[in-house]
């Protein structure tokens, strides 16, 4: 049951304004990207109206949930920054009664990404490193890779991060890689085609 | 048994004059990063002489090892330029009779390096960054790290292959950001420690 005005009115009650500001470009710019690349545009919007419902929760919260429900208790090694996704996964089913694998899936990968991601989940990522309010550097070759090119564009929003943390000495959430590796993979096998008309799906 | 001589005769006929003196150089660094940070230097010197030995193997020949032998059979979705370190430990305990573990691992990880690395596989890992005949950007700072903290120059050499691979867009191995991210939390034990002095091991 998506009853999209009451939630809304829900998640901007968990979150200061310039946070629901951000939900809402990631909201728009998340059905953009899925009538773009092909994903179902209201599972982009319910994904991203809710992605960031945890993030301002107290971080103990976050870490209780994800250890008493099992929600990859291997991300607690990692930053606090990831906790809130699979958190907000969590209350997506819970309380919501979200019941759709990938909307939930791209809620919970939203931040890490993953290795096989989904169209929908793919979009959602994206769009939460694209949305009108970002700024950082790099941002804007990442909003041109995203008018024709779905995974090149993540890849370099894969970069951006990956990079950040090399410089800043922080550790690195090995799921983070492994999207990056899966979406290379993908670039490549695409190009192997293109070459093989035969083999469809060319360019 | 530890036939010094015979074993560099063994080891030049398999590459190039070049890899030999990088073989060597790689021996002698190994000796004295093991004498600086406490590792067996007579360890070091021989994982070090064997670290490269299939390094010119033909590619379908270490692919074959590492298939047949079951050597992280996940190594071969990665780039080839991987697969000569556990297949150089493959063939230090087959044709050479090398038993101590240690070593092994120390042959076996020197290129990717894995979470919690003993001191020899950091030592071995190390030299191989910093090795006389190497350069490459950042190789400066490395050595000088090398002069007196083993895991911030190991984690310095393992920045300067991850931002190599993001500037190629090139896959990068999951195990090289795990060994970074051991690296980072074992400098971070280090430095509480040395706050808290009566938890010995401080500074």
């Amino acid at each position: 049951m998506w009853e999209r005005e009451r939630w809304m009115e829900r998640v901007r009650s968990q979150m200061p304004g310039e946070r629901w500001a951000h939900t809402e470009g990631v909201m728009s710019c998340s059905v953009e990207l899925a009538r773009r690349f092909g994903a179902d545009p209201e599972k982009a919007e319910m994904a991203a109206l809710l992605h960031d419902y945890a993030k301002y929760w107290p971080i103990e919260r976050q870490r209780a949930v994800i250890a008493e429900h099992g929600l990859g208790v291997d991300l607690l090694d990692y930053d606090p920054p990831l906790w809130h996704a699979p958190v907000a996964a969590w209350v997506a089913e819970r309380e919501f009664g979200v019941t759709d694998p990938d909307v939930l899936n791209a809620i919970r990968y939203h931040t890490s990404g993953r290795e096989r991601m989904s169209v929908l989940e793919k979009v959602v990522c994206l769009a939460d490193y694209i949305e009108p309010g970002r700024r950082f550097p790099g941002v804007e070759r990442i909003r041109e890779l995203a008018l024709n090119d779905l995974e090149r564009a993540l890849v370099a929003g894969f970069d951006s991060t990956i990079s950040f943390l090399l410089e800043k000495g922080g550790t690195i959430y090995p799921l983070t890689v492994m999207a990056r590796n899966g979406l290379i993979r993908e670039i490549a096998v695409r190009g192997n085609q293109s070459e093989h008309p035969n083999l469809g799906n060319g360019g």
